[in-house]
């Protein structure tokens, strides 16, 4: 079968490969629809580890097309989400429930082969079902909208609170539709590209400002009445961190959600959280979130098509992957 | 009557003056006996604000001598602990439950006449009674516990966690306590004064470091295998703030209480606080928490004599404000 | 002027009574309208206590129209919304955050008179600006309404939860549209009046129950795919009790909400409790939620007409408050 | 080897037996110490569903004594306490974490052969290592005291909170210092021996009470100035059940953990929990709180010697599983 391979730092290829095979308690999954992330581009660029050579690709669902030994859950013929993200169930932090921290986290997509691959064997653990008429693409938003999911738990929105989203990229725009489902009052989208500011305005943001264009910090503490009650960094760059924390109001919540690099340092004021009591609260992946994930794909309450702005083939992959995302760009999906 | 009166920056003087007359809805208290907090050096020193001129003196205790009108709380005679720090009640910090944050806060001892004198009017609001058979120097620690309890609350000590405490004056020799009460396994206090380490072990601290003499980072992830589950920084500056947040473990919390002084930048590292989901949760003064501390003194549960190293009478205020602490000291009553 | 005065138990006539006078920090209010509630029909039976005579109407509106000697917040011409409980601020519950469990509770319209009249004085504290151009209908909405929220609050809904209410009063339907706003999945209104369970689907009820021609708890358990992550119980009868209870699923949460009469005792199952781990959680009147309900009514999001089935005058309300409610009747709204 | 077998409703028999044999992921653990619990008479009378024929044992820790394919956290020679609930991982309530609630709950000595045997083998997954010195009489209170950690976790207890508990068995003399290691205040015990009385004011308690010989809603009420913070039931009796709602203030937690019998009614009294807001938060097995406990033995903050009132061997399990327990009984401590 065909599969887009990280060969070493740099050179990811399409492949011919052998075909994978579910063992005891995995699955074979045929993936119908997987999504390019940036950690992907990361990968490629040696920024994270992975366990060379490997296939990419952890955010995907396809059909079950094998069970393998003691598999109970699946008979075959499922449209399954996979949650890449796989924790020991032993370590300090999972007898503790808090599987993210796992000391021995392992992932599909990363350290095992992943979804950009016409199949793909996966512990059944880690396999959610969908209905059976739900569009694939939609599947395949479950894992970053699971990690979405964790950072809204963190930010504990209120029916009301007002929420400052910084970073229109994928992630942005499901913050900003999470946002409106906990019921917050103002919705303020900051980015750079308008046609994301547009999107944001069309799936209920109720502001959209521009960083290059206008003091934001001014216009979020202005549309707030004093500043926002929740703010949720999503572009994991040293500005938005550092204005992401003074939008916030006295006694709000800052939600760091985005990857800056390891070892950069960000300066902030400890006088003002303290003074203002801001809590610094970060999200990383996605702890128990990936069945409702899933759930909340399933429901059709969130508008996804409009997160995809290109959709390519196996053999354009490492192409996407390689070079910069696009303007305008927001999800690529692969279609194996 | 005797007070000690701010009557401009880095100009501290006991003076006679009016005694003060209960207004309606006050008490006229009878000040038996007063701290010194740290902060009074800095409102001396004009890097806190303050409504000059000003009897200092926020941490007290004393007897209910005279009531004004409409006060039906106290009948007189009654062993008192003020709360200094006065909320409006109708500002949106005040009407969402967090009084530490209203807009008009004032405060005795700060922006009305205070402690440091033979007597002091309070509203009634602000009193809360104490055992008649109390030391009322017991009685004079509330204000400061008071607001240990509340970074206590944030912390969310659970039975057996590990507590890192950085900063050994009063409030990290208090925190110690609370730590201990909370059922922390263990509890380990950073500070350079070989004297308070002592006193910390004595008071309930399993492990006491030197900041000077050792990797404290090291050590304290070793003592906790892995780093601290809260980590909470009593010293306010730039270096325990740093190493404080390097202490917490994975899945931890860092605590942040101590004051550094505005503008003053700290560099952090968001991959890390990311990855290791490590919060900051600041906490602000007092709220809801002054009656907790009076009672909690009453109990007797906390050892307080230990932390008195000095007794002075108001003539003496002047001079132990208007100078950095002597090495040793950890809390100077004032006895009016 | 004229005022709604409870006299006797079973005796409310309008009178002409002596307008009143702002006191001391109080405004005085021209109410421009007002709200019947359940309760004043239970105050006018003696079921609940009252400080007869009083002026009845707790639920209610209008414009500052002359202020008291020291009130700050307020010039006069303001439309306002007043929390009618009026906590003392210096009890155990109150210094502990617990307003409305005040050991000194007073409240307008039941133990000082209230909005059933032209005018009413009230402490400016327990007064809320709207926006001068908002429909004083939905202002008068306020106080149901913050009830309402601090019960959402201890709901914790997540969004994609699923939720049912039992009872749909004008709180149950209020009910359903906070569960809405919180992004609840299936929410599912359960009540015997048709003409309610077709407001509520109009109003964001995914599923409408009729307890008299079903059995709603399989309905419940069925739509829920096991029961529904919250219950929340508004109707105070010992039928709702018992069978929300039953409609909850394995780690869901009862929310009590309805007022059952002193006395009456509901039998519960504490192994099915136990081993659903079921919490049942409480919330009575509106502790820190007025503001937040005085700006949700303000920001338009809910839909409050629907919820009106009559308006009246002041020479009506006796007759309303004396009877009980009309079949289809939600809300009376009274214009003095 | 010898093993304790129930073999069909009230037959219960020490019997000669294969001995286990590790499989793949597993550890075979040779027992030192097992419990005696309240549940094995349940399972002996048929009250309690079990998978006949089973090896009762529930409570226990060994020595790794070999270790299947795949184990690789074990080498051999370890002292392991295992829990004993083995949670599926992939339903509704383990991926949402709530493994307490698993739909699948299996669980050594119930429904797979437990620990009143020479060996048992056992998932490696359920086993966390204790320090090789440890009493491993103390290791064996693991599984209870795990259970006791999550409803200290559920109760939530502040520094100086008021605590009652109920019924002073094993579980309730572990509840007492749990509250004591969380610095409650007042700490309450209510039971009928005298002896346990004694023992829990040893242990921590500030008062203990018999509800025979007083009031003792009434005494609680007093000790307390209107009644406990937090209330534990751990009896499982209708009359400590309703006896603990009157004992909570308002405002106060009731924590429910005592199982009830299946299908008994308490009658509860709606109102009075509504006005008091009295929050019920059932507490069910050990999600999560293995490791803890497993923590807090090893760290000999418990006193646990002094709840042991008997040591037998396998021989004797029969005859003290069958028979009520003796008075002045707390925990039976059997060693294979
Ligand atoms: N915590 C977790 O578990 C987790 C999980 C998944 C992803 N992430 C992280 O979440 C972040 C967002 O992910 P994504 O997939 O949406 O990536 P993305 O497309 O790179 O989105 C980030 C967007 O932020 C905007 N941005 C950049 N600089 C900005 C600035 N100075 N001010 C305002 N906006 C700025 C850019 O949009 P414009 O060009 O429009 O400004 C950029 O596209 C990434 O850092 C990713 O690594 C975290
Ligand atoms: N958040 C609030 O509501 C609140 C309320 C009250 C007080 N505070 C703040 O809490 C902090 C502590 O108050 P305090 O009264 O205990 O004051 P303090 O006596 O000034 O205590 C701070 C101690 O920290 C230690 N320290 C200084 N530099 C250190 C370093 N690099 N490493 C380790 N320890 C260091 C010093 O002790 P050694 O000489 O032994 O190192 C110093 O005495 C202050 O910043 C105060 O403003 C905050
Ligand atoms: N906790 C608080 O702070 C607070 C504050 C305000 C109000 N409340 C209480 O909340 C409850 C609701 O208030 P409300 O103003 O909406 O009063 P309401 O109009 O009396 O609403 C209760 C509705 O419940 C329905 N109901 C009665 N028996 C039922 C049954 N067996 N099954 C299903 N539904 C049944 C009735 O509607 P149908 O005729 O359609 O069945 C009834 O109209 C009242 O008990 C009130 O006292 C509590
Ligand atoms: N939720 C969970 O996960 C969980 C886990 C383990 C155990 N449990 C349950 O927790 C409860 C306690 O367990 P245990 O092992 O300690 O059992 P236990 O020895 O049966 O303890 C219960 C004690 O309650 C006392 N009691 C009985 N009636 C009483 C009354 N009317 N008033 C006051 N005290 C009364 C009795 O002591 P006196 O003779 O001294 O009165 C009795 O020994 C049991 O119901 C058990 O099933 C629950
Ligand atoms: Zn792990
Ligand atoms: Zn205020
Ligand atoms: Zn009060
Ligand atoms: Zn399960």
């Amino acid at each position: 079968m065909r599969a887009v391979r990280l060969e070493s730092i740099g050179s990811l290829t399409m492949r011919s490969v052998e075909k994978p095979v579910a063992g005891p308690g995995e699955l074979l999954v045929r993936v119908t629809v997987a999504g390019v992330c940036g950690s992907d581009r990361h990968m490629y660029k040696g920024e994270y580890p992975t366990a060379i050579p490997v296939t990419l690709g952890h955010e995907f669902c396809g059909i079950v097309e094998a069970i393998g030994d003691t598999v109970t859950r699946f008979t075959g013929g499922e449209l399954v989400t996979v949650d890449p993200n796989i924790a020991c169930g032993t370590c300090r932090a999972c007898t503790q429930a808090r599987p993210n921290l796992c000391e021995s986290l392992t992932a599909i997509g990363v350290t095992r082969d992943g979804g950009f691959a016409e199949y793909v064997a996966v512990p059944q653990a880690q396999a959610f079902v969908l209905p059976a008429d739900l569009d694939p693409v939609h599947g395949a938003f479950s894992e970053p909208l699971a990690c979405c999911i964790h950072a809204i738990d963190k930010a504990k929105i209120r029916p009301g609170d007002s929420v400052a989203i910084l970073g229109g990229g994928v992630i942005g725009l499901l913050m900003v539709q999470l946002a409106r489902l906990a019921g917050a009052g103002e919705i303020i989208l900051i980015t750079r590209q308008q046609s994301r500011r547009q999107t944001a305005l069309r799936l209920g943001a109720t502001h959209a400002f521009d960083p290059a264009g206008s003091d934001t910090i001014a216009s979020v503490r202005e549309v707030t009445k004093g500043g926002a009650a929740v703010v949720i960094e999503c572009a994991g760059v040293s500005d938005t961190l550092q204005n992401g924390l003074k939008m916030a109001r006295r006694g709000g919540t800052f939600v760091l959600f985005g990857v800056t690099p390891a070892g950069v340092e960000v300066p902030v004021l400890p006088f003002d959280l303290l003074v203002n009591e801001v809590d610094i609260r970060p999200a990383y992946l996605n702890p128990f979130t990936h069945s409702r994930a899933a759930a909340m794909v399933a429901s059709g309450v969130l508008e996804l098509d409009a997160l995809v702005t290109k959709t390519i083939g196996l053999e354009e992959v490492a192409e996407v992957v390689g070079n910069a995302p696009l303007p305008g760009e927001i999800k690529v999906i692969v279609r194996p």
